[in-house]
């Protein structure tokens, strides 16, 4: 049985996802972006939590350990600094059998990316993705910036391997719902060698990305959708129209809906 | 082929729904409400349209079809005066077999309710609903309301049939989202002899059943989903929260999803 919170997701319920994710050792292409899949877990009321900073449980344990599989299958993982500060996160993978839970070394952990466009996160040491890479449980993460990182930030995270990515188009890194210049972001994230990233949110993150100017950056959407309704007040994903369109935002294609628990889970992709 | 606008739904996709039907020929029961089934259409922002008032084609055309099966298998299917004025709905079944669509008289035909609180919807001669029912293709409506309708309304309504259900309590029937006298109305339909109601919206009407003083009357709950955001802005399901409460409002039980075209079916129950 698995151990140190090992997590199993079974070869069964891997077939469905294969063909939204990408391709295994697949060769750099020349799209100048990494593979990007999108990815989080909602109640039928759209909403990721309760409350902005509340953590709430809304998948089953066969969601969150695809969720963990997921990981494993990219060079990478993003989430924003709103999800960061509130979730204090790990940002690995606990699939047994990758590096830190049966496995050597780091194989399959993927570099956890947090985008945190005016520096709001205070590293210390109870960030738990620091002491996760100082026990080889995970990577050392790469900050995504527009601001020169305080001196103390800076020394936490070097010491454990990771480091900041400083942007200088800072006027449209604000975290405004949808000026994030994702497309800077991607094109440096690729030429550091990350050929995939899996991307988790939070709110303000997934609605940028979903939105009809930035739809065409990614490849695939995995959203798990948990039987329940949060009810109003919560943070949801529903991403802006376009200034004067009364048009919907954004649809699947190639959708697969599969029962996975509880839950469900919906592969699509976004690009024409 | 079907004509004159004919649905088919085959067998095959009619098994998964049956556990979550009400059963056929069943006995009165002594519940003194009948069987209630919650059925929508939403987007995976949880939008049951883009905006008040704008019809919005959501599912595609198994699901639609689902929904005209589903409506064979209740006495009386019910919406909101939001949906019946916004909409001018045919609120008939379509399936092939049924009364006016291959069927004899009006066999399988579920009764139309409306329910108008403060007597809003102006019926005319343009209204699908009794022209259906002057063509043999429905049933006549009923139209629940605290308020005496008008001579002109009661005249059009009475020459296809149909008939006010004027209710007392109009001080709990105001249309504020969780002010809907339910249970008299519930309890008014049932004695008319009506063992099984589908109720379809709109989000008013959606939004006061899910919420927790009314989840209990409710027998199952079978909603659609589009994979598609419409955005920021449109009508949406969400139910409101008990004073002081940050629980989840609703969760299903005895879940069942199943894909249907594009769409996903999720079926289950609220009762404990």
């Amino acid at each position: 049985m698995a151990s140190r919170g090992e997590l199993l997701y079974p070869e069964d319920d891997r077939v469905f996802l294969e063909p939204y994710l990408p391709v295994l050792n697949r060769q750099s292409t020349d799209s100048g972006i990494p593979f990007v899949t999108l990815t989080f877990a909602t109640s039928l009321d759209s909403a990721l939590s309760l409350a902005p900073g509340v953590q709430t449980a809304l998948s089953g344990p066969q969601s969150k350990a695809m969720t963990h599989y997921l990981r494993c299958r990219h060079d990478a993982i993003m989430v924003g600094v709103g999800t960061a500060v509130a979730d204090n996160p790990s940002l690995n993978c606990r699939i047994q059998g990758v590096g830190g839970y049966g496995g050597e070394g780091l194989n399959g952990q993927p570099r956890p990316v947090v985008v945190d466009p005016q520096g709001r996160w205070q590293l210390t040491s109870e960030t738990k993705i620091l002491n996760l890479a100082r026990q080889g449980r995970g990577k050392a993460p790469w900050i995504v910036t527009a601001k020169t990182p305080s001196a103390e930030n800076a020394k936490l995270l070097e010491e454990v391997g990771g480091c900041y990515i400083v942007l200088g188009s800072q006027a449209q890194m604000s975290e405004g719902k949808t000026s994030i210049a994702w497309l800077d972001i991607l094109r440096t994230i690729k030429e550091t060698g990350i050929e995939s990233i899996m991307i988790e949110g939070g709110g303000v993150i997934i609605n940028s990305l979903l939105s009809v100017e930035n739809a065409d950056l990614i490849n695939s959407v995995i959203v798990t959708i948990a039987p329940t309704w949060l009810g109003q007040g919560g943070v949801v994903v529903s991403p802006p129209r376009s200034e004067g369109s009364s048009l919907p935002v954004a649809r699947l294609q190639r959708t697969k809906w599969q029962q996975l628990g509880d839950d469900v889970v919906l592969c699509g992709t976004l690009k024409a």
